[in-house]
């Protein structure tokens, strides 16, 4: 009895359900998206726009071709679903066509967020999401030279490196008065807005861009009751869930703006399980590993491990998503910054009680040549002692050490067990003898005895 | 009531119990060292030797002068012990002083180990241990055409490619039928050795140096029923425990020539616990993590964690020194090789039914430029499912993960709750949107499954 499926969305959720599916024994695939390409990363813009990454095409993975052929799934572009009849179990697209399912995968990701202030509609103000985005970016450019980042979240202040690269003046505007607010402590947002600046980025902070000036093309922003001139804006202002099919199928909205899932990533409606419906990616709102209350955590790496549970469920296989850690890295001109778990803010905003240490250490032996600076913070549960968040930033090396905290964290290890037990490997050119990880811990330990 | 301690060996493991037991409230701290040098890393020797590390002052990170005035640590070099009453404890040195203690730890570490073979006394046959073994190496050097490296753990091989950038012909010879042998399974070797190959290297395998020859200085080397002709053998042939003081003292030896100790790193006499003494480094017999049984781990961090753990219960206080998965970095010809816990074919030598898998990634997303190769195996027991063992052959960045794996195997943790629960970081710069170390680890719960 192999399952017919649909899937709606052609992200990195949605192709990753619909592989895994059809390594589990699906039947039919359908798979749907209003976007012209699919299976590419929109992490990969900004390295793009830098000139890192040759150009747009490759960073996509496969075309819709390759599915059909490869993986026999028939892929749907730049196609919408009208609405979902979760009775009937069928999708009605807007063209008048209907898909019968008997698993439905929801993927229909989120849209960068443009705050409704003036002027947003302007020529020249571009989000930081599609390909085509990135497109009409790069096809602007040479009529730049100015440029306000709107957001200094990790995609703003990489679109900021990579604006700059080329050549532009480049002012980065946030609300709040640090950079990676909310999941990185302002005490190492610091080295990061620092490193920025050394490559001649301007930042005002504490104050959000009020208006954009402009009659049809874009000539400047407010921000802090100042006037910053400039030809082009990117909203770099995070991103909402597209919640316009969950909605229409009555699914239960959580109080973060996502939609609410079960560990088998089933959503709700009236309190109830909807059978054979399942999510995954920025619609998703996640459980927090280290609160188990509700957290977002829209990131590439979260919807390539949801769309493999949706996948496997939906062919009528057994995963779970469980709470995320929700890790991130970000490579921002050169510098790797990173995190993991809660920061101290988000901690002390959710109520919990923390103590942390910062250590600065090298990404090598102190006499090993060209090591780089790493800087490690960990933060425990004052209570238990639990450690619940990581925060690295530093020149090379960075991805796997916060995964590493990532496991001790997801294992619930205290910090008083991570000194007694996490072993480093340690040789000149990739490390200190004791990894400045540890070195972070046994400092934190520390600071728990008081 | 401050302990009056005295340490024995001036490694790592000696510097970093006199350290952490002055940090931990101990009294009077007196160490004796044979060497003339404290506290530097004989992993960088192999470094100086290829000129990535300028010389070797360098890696000599403090002097005993510092130790002294810093920390309030006598340090006594070139000074041998000659016995230790533990009835009276005193310690006795050989030029008739007497240092009475409270705790005593005993940190002799290791001596290269070279086989008894004819040939081994001559000159230009050279062990790497000691700054002065690295010196005298350098010296040796411009009368040198063609080197025999005598060993291919990851010492050997680190000591070849230096030879081979200094220009020289060099032939690693290995008793063993691979190159980093027991630690690293076969599949994954031959990674390292072609890599090696194609700096140059060559290698004799599965035999080994059975004859040095020469009359005065060494002109050759018998290997494999053949005549390897060379002006310089190099002896990476291990290590072996220093036992003359803890035999003095009636320690219980290990089975695998090793002081065995308890997880407070006491030693053992006539079956019973030898009070206020503490052992560290390469001298102890460890507990492996995975099996629960007697291992060695004769590494850098390895002296370092204990060390930490003798120097505060030297000075009173309460810590231990648990199960080691022994995690190991090395840097061959820029090629990083790592690895934890039970490789395939040790798991197998101790009679475990293993179940691995292997994946090859890279360091990047396939489209970001300059990614570098990473081949991932990990290692599960077969009836448990548990993961035991993982590798790592990498371009970069691996070391963070194999201190990731370390994570998973001390925490016990099985390879399908890795898959459902380890999440990754991922940027485009810095990984792939799934880690080659969690598609490796969904590999193997494939395999697993059958």
């Amino acid at each position: 009895m192999a399952r017919k499926i649909v899937v709606i969305g052609g992200g990195a959720a949605g192709m990753t359900a619909a592989s895994t599916a059809r390594e589990n024994g699906a039947g039919d695939i359908t798979l749907i998206t209003e976007d012209e390409h699919v299976a590419y990363s929109p992490c990969a813009i900004p390295f793009v726009v830098e000139g890192k990454i040759k150009d747009f095409p490759s960073i996509v993975m496969h075309t819709p071709e390759f599915y059909r052929r490869e993986r026999g799934i028939e892929v749907l572009v730049k196609t919408s679903v009208d609405r979902v009849d979760a009775d009937a179990k069928k999708v009605i697209t807007k063209d008048g066509r209907s898909f019968d399912y008997d698993s439905l995968i929801i993927a229909t990701g989120g849209t960068v967020f443009v705050p409704p202030i003036e002027g947003r509609e302007l020529k020249g103000v571009f989000p930081v999401r599609w390909i085509s985005d990135g497109q009409a970016i790069m096809d602007w450019l040479p009529s730049t030279k100015q440029v306000v980042v709107a957001g200094a979240g990790v995609i703003g202040l990489e679109m900021a490196v990579a604006l700059r690269e080329k050549g532009k003046d480049v002012t980065v505007v946030e609300m709040f008065d640090q950079v990676v607010p909310r999941i990185m402590d302002k005490d190492m947002a610091h080295l990061v807005q620092a490193h920025c600046e050394s490559h001649g980025i301007r930042f005002v902070l504490g104050s959000p861009c009020s208006r954009i000036e402009g009659e049809d093309r874009v000539t400047g922003v407010t921000a802090a009751k100042a006037h910053i001139p400039c030809q082009m804006v990117i909203m770099a202002t995070g991103v909402r869930a597209n919640l316009r099919i969950p909605e229409q199928m009555g699914l239960e909205i959580g109080p973060l703006g996502a939609v609410r899932v079960s560990p088998s990533l089933q959503p709700y409606r009236k309190g109830r399980l909807v059978p054979d419906v399942y999510l995954a990616g920025d619609v998703v709102m996640c459980q927090s590993a280290v609160l188990a209350g509700p957290t977002m955590s829209q990131l590439g790496s979260t919807a390539v491990r949801q769309g493999r549970v949706a996948g496997i469920r939906a062919a009528g296989g057994n995963a779970t998503f469980p709470g995320t850690a929700s890790p991130y890295v970000s490579v921002v001109g050169g510098l790797h910054v990173a995190g993991t778990g809660m920061s101290r803010s988000l901690a002390e905003y959710y109520g919990v009680r923390v103590a942390e240490a910062v250590v600065k250490g090298s990404s090598r032996a102190r006499y090993y040549p060209d090591g780089k600076d790493m800087t490690v913070k960990l933060i425990a549960d004052q209570e238990s002692g639990r450690l619940i968040g990581g925060q690295i930033v530093g020149g090379e090396d960075v991805t796997g050490r916060v995964n590493w905290i990532t496991a001790a964290i997801l294992d619930g290890v205290s910090v008083n067990s991570f000194v007694e037990r996490m072993e480093n490997a340690y040789c000149p050119p990739t490390s200190m003898v004791s990894d400045t990880v540890n070195a972070a811990a046994e400092k934190l330990a520390r600071v728990l005895r008081g």
